[in-house]
């Protein structure tokens, strides 16, 4: 941590901030300038808290050096995340998920996943519980959309990822997915977090609309440290002030979390953009900025998809989709 | 909903969508312009899937009338909603809840909670459980601070606010409060609001940093749909490009929330803010606004908080806050 | 400025740093940690290009220490700022300033003076240049405009604010106003501010819609270096995600800004809101916030207002808003 | 335009939106439904204000349906618009546009174009006026930069893009540049735009960092109205609450202005990123999203760049780009 003493401050405020850093077992070097000192902390500064330091007398601004998280950063582990499910190698080789945004009545989840596995998809995704902005609208089939998706692994093959949204409901969960998915509503939900990381099984991480990209590696950090390491970031916009489209895509958000991590990077085009028609040339865009892997909202009949068919595809875009990403990947 | 058809659709689009709209149980009613042909639905459009809606042929947009919200709409319950706790009547009188950011130990809580009693809080404050961005920051002393918040309780007589962070954790954060807090991280948790509606236990609801009004009130609307009326919505901020303070605070979201629900509305100018020297005028800005009650971060000692202490002011500035603030409620 | 260096890098980047200061005429302050290294710059930064440091190898960071404006700074003129004008002390007194979105034809804006005026505005205010956002939306009537503002001033005796789009137009505009108004979209059009600087006439600043505090402060910097003083700030709301409202009016900035500089600062709950009913609570929550006056729409009649009708007032409701302003400001 | 009445409304509530609408001389039409009477407008909207008939008593919303453009809308020009500009078809083949953020001395300035020449880039970018935050800053060379400038074009044949910042500047910048850049803090100086409108020479429009798609579009439209058709629009990426990256590049905005109108659109990876080492991941981006032309800042030494060193990148690094993004080109 960086301190920034008030222009004029005398010996006392300076002491006073030394010995609120000592307090902490911690070493402040002082460097006094024309105009400002200027206290740094010698040590690990995450023990510190940073709002008591900041409201000290004569401080300007505390400002942090550290990142808010560590098992995560490229620095520790510089080498790429690998994780490998039913045969696939997350991380290495270019992943597609997709499948409809709810689970729907068996035959027609099943018809979907069957359409998605021949377009090239290596996995199936579709949402038993969802987490939804008013409470009078579908909530998903829930333990029923859970049995369906262990019967659509057990005939396609294809390995699950579902989204979980409460610590309690990990292992009925679990039972039917090979990934669990946290969603954007839940990225600071680290009750949850942390329970997923006493399972071991891996787990994508969607970032919050709200949430900086150092929060969302520290959300991630969360997990890591209660000892699961098979993590998967997921970009899917941000919100902003533009509404054309749904959110705001921000594959910066993807190349700087391939550099200030090393875990894999897949990307939502469809919640993205919530547009169908923007689906093709956001996914090369992803794959381009450096993503392992994407995440399609994809039904034979988008229009009589049970919820989100604005930002849905079909099979036949997803094949063309795949098949021009792959081409992309060759270069980026 | 009003479905608004592309320039020149023809009339298998438009039956198109007349069919979908019937699929669900409701009537459309057709109005054919010079440029557009314009399609509204009859009855109540909560039930209509709107994604699909608006995937359908030849659709250019689809707009909501209603609002995702239905029980705490202020043309639902036109009276303004009285909550009585600890004799306080919460919507009806000016409440001030102060405390620290975190319990700390029992002498400092405790000396804390008998110096915002005497500068005129009615409630005390105080975070067990703190979900904090980095896995590396203080996450609070949980049961050991549940503890401490029953002793002040009992010596100092004053109700408190605190609180939960997870559904499963209902129950023993429920023994040493008397009002829930949900934090801005978990206003979209619909599990933890869903399971508070079910205790009767007055709620607070701090609104997420970037959930929209509608979005807040229809997170109270999962509380109340589930049995519990005693909902108390809190602004605290959204988060936004501008970073002198921690965050945006929305006091337009204050006005307007009193205007479209009949909910008392709360405001923390304390993270609203993140900046000590701005609460003040802040605090008497949210009551001239139109708020109910105010939740202010005060130690005696803000250097030495445990947490924020930044945005923490005295008691003796609480008294001031407390003595200015009445007098604008009296013009407001 | 404070250079935080990646750790483990050698004496050749750290020298690097420190021979790129000293070209700047500078000197450079080492300090080392065990962690990192810390080099501070002795002397006015604001002379250093900030990026081309941030560009050396071997940085991880570098934060600028000084602010980028230097006469509006508190710091530097320490007492409010006075504006007199017309009689009116800006600054000292509670000020209010209210008339049409846009001129309109002579004797309705003559009418709606008088209101405003009996009402107890000292400032009469109306757009004769309308920016907007679209080129097929009225543009204002420009000169014929400010022939009927000149009326208005002649006939009412009340000083008028207008605004001001190009610097081109400083001279026509200056022969009708009292007091310049830059809009939003024109806060960072430095050449219009500098040429406004040069004419010693009062300058109403409004902040942009995506302005930080820092860079409002900084605008204003480019009026007073070139010579004129009499700058007022005026908040109008910023852009965010949320569209219940217009804009997102940001009251922590009205106090900040009051903090930060000596200028008066005003608001405009006007535009800060888009909605007519919101108006007076946020009239006097800016009031409470240390505004020192107010930009109102106001019509006799709203619905037939030539712009911005959803957003404007009656005489009679701005007549209740300056009694009940009044009194918050005894409080405030 | 749609306007929405509040639940029982009476007939004078109605008769009173439809004379409303019939004293601009347009038609409406009325659609009773159970819950609510919608009102349509029959004709160009546009004429109609939209203010004024959402403040009508009863009134509960009113939504526009046309566009705040015309003449840029792919559905009036459905064929790509190509311009052509020393020879390079802009709009057909894929553009690289190189230089230093500002103009520098003149042997730096030629020498960079010469190496971006030889990487590639079919025209040379630098700014001879600076706008910037603080008036304390380097405002640029000005009109010695443009005869820097003219001298570049001279000796390397390299066509230029500059930026223009006032109306008063559009000649003497004209001599010296072939396309005039509107930099994002002039998006919404109308003036500039319609008198750059009357020059027929082509324009850069960068989106404003607040500006949604669609203002950005009809920013174009106050050009091409005065008469100039020969537009690129320039994506440079918004404002965000993100501070990792300078901004977020909004990739969506790339893919959606193509769809939306057919004008070619340009990318800034520079200042959307405002991080060299995310430049090139961001420039394959962009491209893979449609992109039809890349504005990069470029210098044989980022880090004595006299502004911007952070997010420049050497010659040799664009001569990478330009290959992987001819080849992503090829897929997209």
């Amino acid at each position: 941590m960086v301190v920034i003493m008030q222009p004029g401050v005398g010996e006392s405020e300076i002491s006073g901030v030394v010995e609120a850093i000592q307090s902490y077992g911690m070493d402040a070097h002082i460097s006094r300038g024309k105009e400002r000192t200027i206290i740094g902390i010698i040590g690990d500064e995450r023990k510190v808290d940073f709002d008591s330091i900041a409201s000290l007398t004569g401080v300007e601004r505390a400002m942090p050096i550290l990142k808010p998280y560590k098992y995560v950063a490229r620095d520790v582990t510089t080498r790429d995340k690998i994780i490998e499910v039913g045969g696939v190698k997350i991380g290495q080789e270019l992943v597609f998920v997709a499948g409809p945004c709810s689970v729907e009545e068996e035959d027609t989840t099943l018809r979907i996943a069957e359409e998605v596995k021949l377009a090239g998809a290596q996995f199936f995704r579709a949402g038993a519980y969802k987490p939804r902005t008013s409470p009078w609208s579908f909530q998903g089939l829930r333990e029923k959309g859970l049995a369906i998706l262990s019967k659509v692994r057990e005939k396609t093959g294809l390995p699950i990822i579902t989204e979980v949204i409460d610590a309690a409901d990990i292992n009925v969960v679990g039972e039917a997915t090979d990934i669990y998915q946290v969603g954007m509503r839940n990225m600071r939900n680290y009750t949850l977090l942390a329970e997923l990381g006493k399972t071991g099984k891996p787990v994508l991480l969607k970032r919050g609309d709200s949430a900086k990209i150092e929060e969302w590696l520290a959300a991630a950090d969360y997990i890591y440290r209660n000892g699961n390491e098979n993590i998967i970031l997921c970009e899917r916009g941000i919100r902003t002030f533009e509404d054309y489209t749904r959110n705001t895509l921000d594959l910066n958000a993807v190349a700087a979390a391939r550099n200030e991590s090393s875990l894999p990077v897949f990307v939502d085009p469809s919640h993205g953009t919530g547009r169908g028609e923007l689906v093709r040339p956001m996914s090369l865009a992803a794959v381009a900025a450096g993503a392992s892997g994407l995440l399609l909202e994809v039904h034979f009949d988008p229009q009589k998809a049970w919820s989100d068919g604005k930002q849905t595809v079909t099979p036949a875009v997803l094949k063309k989709i795949i098949t021009d990403c792959r081409r992309v990947a060759g270069v980026a």
